[in-house]
């Protein structure tokens, strides 16, 4: 096995532990949540998956740069910056990382769980996968599956755009300059602003790691087929959005941000 | 064309790009706040203006300095910080951006919008424009149209001239000293100051082309005439208040900053 | 008039508007949370505050150390650390900035005021100065007068003391060595800590300036004689006890701060 | 006593004196929490914590590093990167320190407890030590005592083994090169972290001395034999495992870092 193998052997396992320690810490905010009934959609929980990015990226930035997200693997590597021969094992790692994360919430919440509910019901399920919500109407009437799968596609589209356009400036080492101690921070705050802004609609998965590793987890301990039949709307599941919609939405956004502000820089101006 | 026209149009695209990001997490935090029903003015969903405001500087303040609001701008110009020459182009983008941001984040929420109230009304209206609110008196009575225009515009001013106070005080090189990483940390600390204090009269608009854009977008999206008549005082519309208000108060806390602290720099004394 | 002189002056208005400035944001946080009858003790209202300090030690820090708060000034000159000389002004600059910070507000937060209650009261007395709390017991009785003169003063003794412990470690070049652009940021959290611990017996004032001044100013202003009179207690009047306690708190806390943890840096061990 | 006594013995000072200006903040923020009835079990009761441990490590982390935690100071000389010798000074100063702040807290809400109940209660010695919660079920039910002792040394050794995988990146120069002014921000965020993801179970002690110093105070101060039998189950007493479990998550927290970040730095590799 020569260097950069280990490397990316090294950054595999990094990616994986990584992931697995922000989905423990953001899963973890979410079931407290859940558990307490805390009915405010804007609440502090949105704190936990904040804080858990900035942490996550913290911990091992200095080995992989702090990949915790399939969507921004793969969008650094179709735009040419990242390699695409790194992206399986970051991917399959990410994929890990999520699984084993949303077991070991599991394992530390399984007394409250079961005194929670005796039957596994959507509403803890959604402490690891996004579900599309409920709402009520003005006039106080409840409306469930208010979300059509378009917009809800559209939602995570935005979401994972404007988390990417800011990645890339906060990384961007021509735009505002952030010394690396500052760039987990930063990426926390811009996940922090995503949930506080579009949690609503369907949880802010916008990470397809994060959402389908911890649906597959629930599918099989003991929430069964629900989580993925759960948000069907026109004879079409919900669970594939989430999947989806964040690799097309990270595509757009390092495009968008090449196109308006790299490519603006002083230096670049040189070729223009 | 040359390379200062470029640059120019550069930046415009960027404040444009930059003022959209910023609004849209600004509206749409607003939009998860009153789809929700959260009644708690002071919430978390200034959070969302706050950290919005930090990114949408952090994006682009490597091209154009950050400047995402009308009324910094044209202050500065009127105080010799800013050449006059890039203001309209700087400012028909911030215009621009923000109505750009709003049908963005109308597009995000349009099922919840439908969900919430089949007609417009002006509750979701405040998703995007500022208007007056009403109160609840102590003994319990609700107080709609308490605020006379004349005190909201005191708000207006009073909220933009500490706006610019900070801001003039966060980028002033002399001062503290604040590292270009950080600009933006902390001009994003000032809204959210500025929200948690001053947004009870009229939401702390604070920046023109933040209001009169969505305002603007409302009326065409089917909110329609209400959108400039509502908060109509003793015959005069309300519209125009945090138009006018947010420029004033920015000539204001600019004039304010150059006389009590910039002048006093030791650098300065040399002039004394 | 010396350049000495000259300095002094400009440090004074520069703390008066300095400390104007910080207790706009702080009152007007309080107001918005009066106002809205937000019940919660520990809430974002105190995040007012928090960030207030670190905007107002922000603006003029560069010209005067950000001294916004008299047993500061008072306490670090007791201990050698600030000339006495300098004192006189600094404090009379900081009861001003106070007394013009109370009017702002109240002209902005007019309308509401005489909205929420047309005869002022203690409740709205509470938004400019500190009083006393009431609470309710644990089963169910409200209990007002709660607090002992003696109680109040120990918990603005304790809290202006670790005010000044953390103040002092914050700005001690030899500890975690704070750059200059973040020291307002660090005094910042340590007045919300203190908001979010030791506001539920009389508000946490910590501030001598922040609570006389401010008083003055509702005593003149419509409120009346209760301000003076109220959270009597055994005869004895409530207001000196933010005036007084402050002192001894910053006195004790420096003291605390040079024995505990200056003298024992390495460079200091040299003379051990 | 020559100098490296004198250095041991200042160390212990320090950190006798930081752990109790980190209990005081940190006990009467939950006092401030349980005195206001605040139901909401994630709320800004915590960031008390968070920035209480952030001032604490702020303090006095130049000289003695920033040890608060036995279970911390432990793990990282069972790891060899701390003195073994150091160990026994530290860990009592840490217990005596945070015996010290409970009295202090104690003193401070004297009355306020008086006002709250005349006979203690578990619900004020939670102000102080941790205990077992109780939890509401989805169908309305009040469910006490819904966590066994393993679940709950679960709780423990997850949220110590993350707090010092954290602590171990934040400190690691070779990773995201913390300045020395941020650590205590990035621990204080940690803290802040486990307590919105892990405070449901148990009320995240996460740290020996934090708990049995307040647990004994309490005992002794008019609560009584309550606070070592609350929570006993199966025979078996709570007040244990806040003191065991963080000893073995901290060892498991500093060797998972070892094996999975430190041991792949680039530095580390020519010896793979």
């Amino acid at each position: 096995m020569n260097e950069s193998q280990a490397g990316t052997r090294h950054s595999a396992q990094s990616s994986c532990s990584r992931a697995s320690r922000c989905l423990i810490f953001g899963d973890a905010s979410v079931a407290q949540k859940v558990l307490t009934k805390d009915a405010n959609v804007t609440s502090l929980g949105q704190l936990g998956w904040g804080v858990a990015v900035t942490l996550g990226v913290l911990v091992s930035g200095g080995v992989s740069g702090g990949h915790i997200n399939p969507a921004v693997t793969v969008a650094m590597a179709v735009w040419g910056k990242h390699p695409w021969v790194k992206v399986p094992v970051y991917v399959i790692a990410q994929y890990l990382g999520a699984f084993m994360a949303s077991s070991m919430v599991y394992a530390v919440y399984l007394n409250a769980l079961d005194a929670f509910e005796p039957e596994r019901s959507l509403a803890t399920a959604g402490i690891f996968a996004t579900y599309p919500g409920a709402m009520t109407a003005s006039n106080g009437t409840l409306v469930t599956d208010f979300l059509s799968n378009g917009n809800g596609m559209g939602d995570q589209v935005v979401g994972t755009m404007l988390l990417l356009i800011c990645v890339c400036a906060i990384t961007d080492p021509r735009n505002m300059e952030v010394p690396k101690a500052l760039i987990p921070l930063f990426v926390g705050f811009t996940v922090l602003n995503i949930g506080v802004c579009f949690g609503f609609n369907c949880g802010y998965a916008i990470n397809p790691a994060r959402d389908l590793a911890p649906r597959f987890f629930t599918l099989i301990a003991g929430w069964g087929e629900q989580t993925f039949t759960a948000g069907t709307f026109d004879g079409i599941a919900w669970w594939w959005v989430p999947l989806v919609g964040p690799h097309i939405g990270a595509v757009m956004g390092v495009g968008i941000y090449l196109l308006l502000i790299e490519l603006h820089h002083p230096e670049a101006q040189e070729f223009s």
